[in-house]
């Protein structure tokens, strides 16, 4: 079994030695043009050239959660995508999500900015049942923040494409009841996969829809949001504030508002971060089942676009 | 019955307000020196006069949930005191010490920093395996925190006097132990009461003790920390940063240097709010127990301080 790795702007090296000690009956190696043709591939926004030119490949193992920007390549039909389903990021995105949210509601950032000015002064508690927490996306990701944030007592809703049942969250689903969704959340965490369908799918007509005074955290992907119409309905006051790691351009050049933006929080693509060890013994796993002709969870449907 | 108020610095008439519609057969008013006689006070640091004026009380319900002010006045032997269990209170502290945990392990506080600036930088991702968190005192509170860290996957040691188990918390107990519990722990988090042998009890010796580049979260009481000892280490750089929530003197004043250290974050004993709605439900709870003869919670033990 041949075993390619393809990354832009990622050192392969360490992941050809990972996964060739894990399966030492294959030959793993980097990719590069022209290199032997490969059974199976590892990737991480690979270029056109690679597909073209690796038509023998059986499945792409993403080492990533979200497959959008695979997905824009001209991919072979029957190609098996697969993606990383949590190996250690779920519980890297219920840490980043669980600490915005309670910055938020406890007004923490606040708390810091008069401590920097000396200042030793209450804010008036908030309540804990006008603070409901929306999470959009329900998968492996959006699951575990769901869950998470019930350990903290916050009124949880959810919405996915497709309807789905979480204990102690309140789930909508479809397009028809989004409206409903957002209008019962004042904290909206958006863990949405990237696709045709979500795009842009965070603009003015929906946050206007948060119950006032509410917050955005984005954590899924930056061309999910209408980032103009975010700062409109902060500086409006409608919204109160947002937590963004990802941004429609990454890095988020040196001149873009969100940067010295009072009420916005900026970090840099860092909510879950793909962890080697964990990954690579996953898509060993994988590949070990695959083998046998099992079933594997994290196979792509490119109709869904997740 | 009568049923008296008597704080310090809080409005006492909404609690006279809100105990009297729950007790409709009791007379509830304020405290104020010559006031007639009652059978149960509701208290906040009250006055030595307070409690040498009213020698009739069989109860004093205490608003909080550390009683070591009270216990450093005068009282009759056989006058019950009764301090808050939980009342919203342990959410908000599994909140804070969630917040405060997560911020440390992740970085957000340096990422913050970076933005501030305008950088976009990745920092390495640390492994949760070298952040045990350390909780020092596992009552109510404590356990609910211990349980809450599990939910992040951090390995969880407790402290506690007397032996407890706690499901996936390393348990230590007695001061034989504090040493084991000490060197397994990266984040210490002290959540005990205050009294004569736990004052001081965070110290060069003790606080040395813990991992190096570790981290201190007291939201206890201010009396359990040597604050010079703490800026010594962290300047050292043993410790690598703090969160405060209690001082020796509160407000905390202007001049302190906590205020100004890069690595302490200061927030104004606002970690566990006592909330009026809850904190009188649950003391009328008690007080119908009480007259009925049965057992309640939360009777301070005034040998072991409580």
């Amino acid at each position: 079994m041949n075993i390619t790795v393809c990354f832009d702007q990622l050192d392969a090296r360490p992941w050809v030695q990972g996964v060739g000690a894990a399966l030492p009956q294959a030959r793993v190696s980097a990719w590069t043009p022209g290199a032997p043709q490969a059974d199976l591939a590892i990737v991480w926004a690979p270029p056109q050239t690679f597909i073209d030119e690796q038509p023998g490949l059986q499945a792409l193992f993403n080492i990533g959660a979200g497959v959008d920007a695979l997905l824009k390549l001209r991919l072979p039909p029957a190609l098996k995508v697969v993606r990383l389903d949590d190996a250690g990021m779920s519980v890297q995105m219920a840490e980043y999500v669980g600490h915005a949210v309670i910055r938020h509601f406890r007004e923490f950032d606040a708390y810091e900015a008069d401590s920097r000015m000396g200042r030793w002064s209450y804010r008036k508690p908030r309540s804990r049942a006008d603070f409901a927490v929306g999470v959009m996306g329900l998968g492996v990701l959006g699951e575990r923040v769901a869950r998470t944030l019930q350990v903290f007592d916050f009124p949880v809703n959810g919405y996915s494409r497709t309807p789905k049942q979480i204990d102690g969250v309140r789930c909508f689903a479809g397009p028809e009841q989004l409206g409903d969704f957002l209008q019962a959340s004042r904290i909206l965490v958006n863990l949405m996969p990237l696709t045709p369908a979500t795009e842009n799918i965070l603009n003015r007509d929906t946050l206007s829809q948060l119950q006032r005074g509410g917050y955005l955290v984005n954590v899924a992907r930056g061309r999910h949001l209408v980032e103009e119409d975010l700062i409109a309905l902060i500086d409006e006051g409608h919204l109160a504030g947002a937590t963004l790691d990802v941004f429609r351009t990454e890095p988020l050049p040196p001149q873009h508002p969100f940067w010295q933006h009072p009420k916005i929080t900026v970090t840099p693509h860092t909510s879950a971060r793909t962890l080697r060890e964990e990954s690579i013994a996953q898509i060993v796993g994988k590949i070990g089942a695959l083998q046998r002709g099992e079933p594997i969870n994290g196979v792509v449907d490119p109709q869904k676009g997740y």
